[in-house]
């Protein structure tokens, strides 16, 4: 095996190896071609029909001949189902966001392909080239990438990683050619020679990807030496993965385990809180303008507010909003009220509309409801099948930590009423003509599933409350004690938050903005 | 007049004016603001089942007062069918874009409200306040607003502008109050110093406004003194505007007028041309070669090449855009197939969909049939209204300077074909099993209409073929002569484009890139 070029050992798998073609002639390459269109079309509209994507990633140090393989493909399959996005270094916008953004942004819808090129190996390696990144840090994000992968898998999305290898003599060969001829040039530029420094320097990325390679999903080598080869091994590979996506979904699965609740938390809520209104004005007032003073020191830092609110239906979450978003200007925020699911959100994973939502660096964002209607609601209402709910623990705790990571301060609130308060809550809806569309009998039918909501609840604390992003749970009975609680929470996590930024981003090395 | 305050003449109407309310007192508030919830929520759900959408553009020199506004409005109206976007400056990304873009993207789908707070004249404003853009400009920009409100108008959507005015001396003692007061500075910020300097410089822009002012919509004057009556005012105003959203739209009105084409473009081409083949791959070598040159330039300036291709089924299309797409690497173009609209895409403007495709300046973006669907086969198979396809060619027009004036190099092809040269097509697709996707029944039904369509392609010649953005008719009979055509075009207008690019802008002056 050490025999192999480096490059291919990075990829190296019994299949993939096997699969290697040596050189095919022009007329048994015109055959295979023609029989791989007709499929790939076919392929392509079954796809079409179904409840799920393929995403081929598609990287290599073999540029010019990524890019031909692109050019063909757009021959062979019918192109208005496939997105076609090459990833280089991220824009301005998207360094702004966290890593995962970009690809998040550029999933593809059910019934797609998506080529990712460059992505998302080939953006980390440059990264590494010019140290923009430390291997501590290269590892980290190598993890989450592959997380990423396994996370779409278990959606029951094809995850396809085509590694297309140059050998050095081959890449030596083609830089010294495009020098001398300014026609081959064509198809050779700057990024080539960056990839060529990278290819030279990268004995330690190499052991990296080996250590973490494939963890989920194998990159597979192709041999970039023959194109005809290429095009049809690639090809075939694609085809493979539009079939395997006709097979039964993965997310039918078994349920993966969770802690159950080891206490009821809820419970535990001191519901009998008050304040009485003069107190309420005073602290409501001095908090609000502690927050936004905090407010514009995190967006100096460029961190990001993020924050979630849940809570049993007229817990008074909408009052709650308005009492944050009161002491911030306009332009600084965005509350979104999350509901089901559109149809178009439906076409991907449920994460999704979440990551849209996320900010650039410095702005804030106000969830009312949240992903966490994956372990509520829809565990609760079965929408989500055992198997997806219980693994959405897991993948929320993953997703906020992405965040926490890009300097998002994640903060979470329940807010708790008791099943009394609700009922006379609901009543005083009905008798208010403008508060009337808030009430239908789906609330009432709601309220019989109290006890499985409150289990789903506990579950979700004991499951998704992490050092980085705790859960916040508010007595809710009184509305003024909620609201400024809300607030006075806000302030300790958001001004605690920002110390530890600081202690780690001594100044200096803080953040520049170009449009605050 | 001239005793109004100088802010209020400039949104001065008279049924503005006679809506001006003096203080309301609070239990009167509290029963006029009940009745209007009530109604809001009603009238946002109607909306919801419409085919329209409202954009309430809410600017003025009161800032508090409008984000007190938004903070009310969110209480009052059904948040979940509301998106509120607040406008300041530009980002990096928009500022890489065209001026409009930012506000296309952010244009809502049917069935709902959009609040566009700062859009778009306070941007303009600020804009001008530090002189970033001239006199000239920011009238020429102007009057590009104006015509983006009138065809959001002519597509039936409700246009609300209010203007939220706060004296000099209450601006004054705002500013005053705050800096002793930093409770009060909760809702005062740098943001309003700024507007507060504009206002007092803004002679002219004043009289700019007066002299563009609602061409086709009206801004409304709303008195900021009294926060109860604002409230009640502007959500009057919103409630209006729901309510007209009701009404049979404006697309259903008469065709307006438009010129028939002089001549028969179409039969003028001079379908014999052919090349060789040793001719071909030298000439077509060549050209590549140049263009590649010549985008590397383009991108160097931050020119947009914008590239449309249109022309009869089976003319070559996709053949040409690979050799087109051949000499460019595969991170700096799109290609955008373009099909009947989806679902969502009908839920807006049709430009809307184009709008969102231009990439950021210095890429390029080639459209696989285009937004000349309009008047090409949404006119012959009445998809489109009379009216609707006969205003499309001044909206055209229009979008293409837009594009033209923010750098973007926009190229339309017709390649045609004679309809012998079709039918064989057509019959050797049939014949080739990985093109037989290609054909279908409807392509032979759109055999039947070929006149129709040679007067739609006649009369979009004749309308849409502007200095700025010509027509290019490509004999497409041979395909080799199409790709060789087609390439040395863009070569030749695209060089062209630069050179006068380059002569407006000197060195030292140019353009400055972050990540490309």
């Amino acid at each position: 095996m050490h025999r192999l070029p480096i490059w291919a050992q990075i990829a190296f798998r019994a299949d993939a190896y096997a699969m290697i073609m040596t050189a095919i002639d022009p007329a048994k390459y015109s055959e295979l071609a023609n029989e791989l269109r007709t499929k790939l079309v076919n392929a392509q509209y079954d796809l079409k029909n179904s409840d799920t994507s393929v995403i081929l990633l598609l990287a290599g140090n073999d540029l010019p001949g990524c890019e031909e393989f692109i050019d063909v493909m757009q021959e062979w399959v019918d192109v208005r189902y496939v997105d076609t996005r090459a990833f280089r270094w991220p824009t301005e916008e998207e360094t702004l966001h966290p890593p995962l953004w970009r690809y998040w942004r550029a999933m593809p819808r059910n019934g797609r392909i998506a080529v990712f090129y460059g992505a998302w190996i080939m953006n980390l390696m440059l990264e590494l080239s010019v140290d923009n990144i430390s291997g501590k840090e290269f590892r980290a994000r190598l993890m989450r990438l592959n997380r990423l992968e396994k996370l779409l898998m278990d959606d029951g999305r094809i995850v396809l990683k085509i590694w297309l290898h140059a050998s050095k003599k081959m890449l030596k060969k083609r830089l010294r050619n495009a020098e001398q001829n300014p026609a081959a040039e064509l198809y050779v530029g700057q990024f080539n020679q960056n990839i060529y420094d990278v290819y030279k320097k990268s004995e330690s990325v190499i052991e990296l990807l080996n250590n973490t390679l494939g963890e989920h999903v194998a990159w597979q080598w192709v041999d970039g030496a023959d194109s005809k080869a290429r095009n049809i091994t690639i090809a075939q590979r694609l085809l493979a993965a539009l079939e395997q996506a006709q097979k039964p979904l993965a997310i039918s699965g078994p349920a993966v385990s969770y802690n159950r609740a080891r206490s009821d938390y809820l419970a535990a809520i001191d519901l009998s809180r008050i304040y009485e209104y003069s107190e309420y004005r005073a602290r409501l007032q001095a908090a609000q303008l502690h927050m936004k003073q905090l407010f514009v020191k995190a967006r100096k830092h460029g961190i990001t507010p993020v924050i979630a609110f849940e809570g049993w239906d007229a817990a008074g979450k909408g009052g709650v909003i308005r009492r944050v978003t009161r002491a911030m200007p306009a332009w600084s925020y965005r509350v979104v009220p999350v509901g089901a699911p559109t149809a178009e959100e439906r076409d991907y994973h449920y994460l999704w509309r979440f990551w849209r939502a996320i900010p650039r660096a410095g702005k804030s964002v106000i969830f009312d409801r949240s992903w966490y209607g994956r372990v509520l609601v829809e565990r609760v209402e079965g929408y989500a099948s055992d198997s997806e709910w219980t693994r959405a623990y897991r993948e929320i705790v993953e997703f906020e930590s992405e965040l926490v990571a890009a300097d998002c301060c994640v903060l979470k609130f329940w807010l708790h009423i008791d099943a009394d308060e609700q009922l006379t809550r609901f009543r005083q809806r009905e008798k208010t003509a403008y508060k009337k569309y808030k009430i239908t009998a789906e609330d009432y039918r709601n309220r019989e599933k109290w006890r499985q909501y409150e289990r789903a609840v506990n579950d979700m604390v004991e499951n998704t409350s992490t050092d980085v992003a705790p859960w916040h749970l508010i007595p809710a009975n009184s509305k003024r004690y909620a609201r400024v609680e809300v607030i006075e929470t806000v302030c300790a996590q958001l001004g605690a938050f920002i110390k530890q930024h600081k202690k780690k981003n001594p100044p200096g090395a803080s953040y520049s903005f170009h449009h605050l």
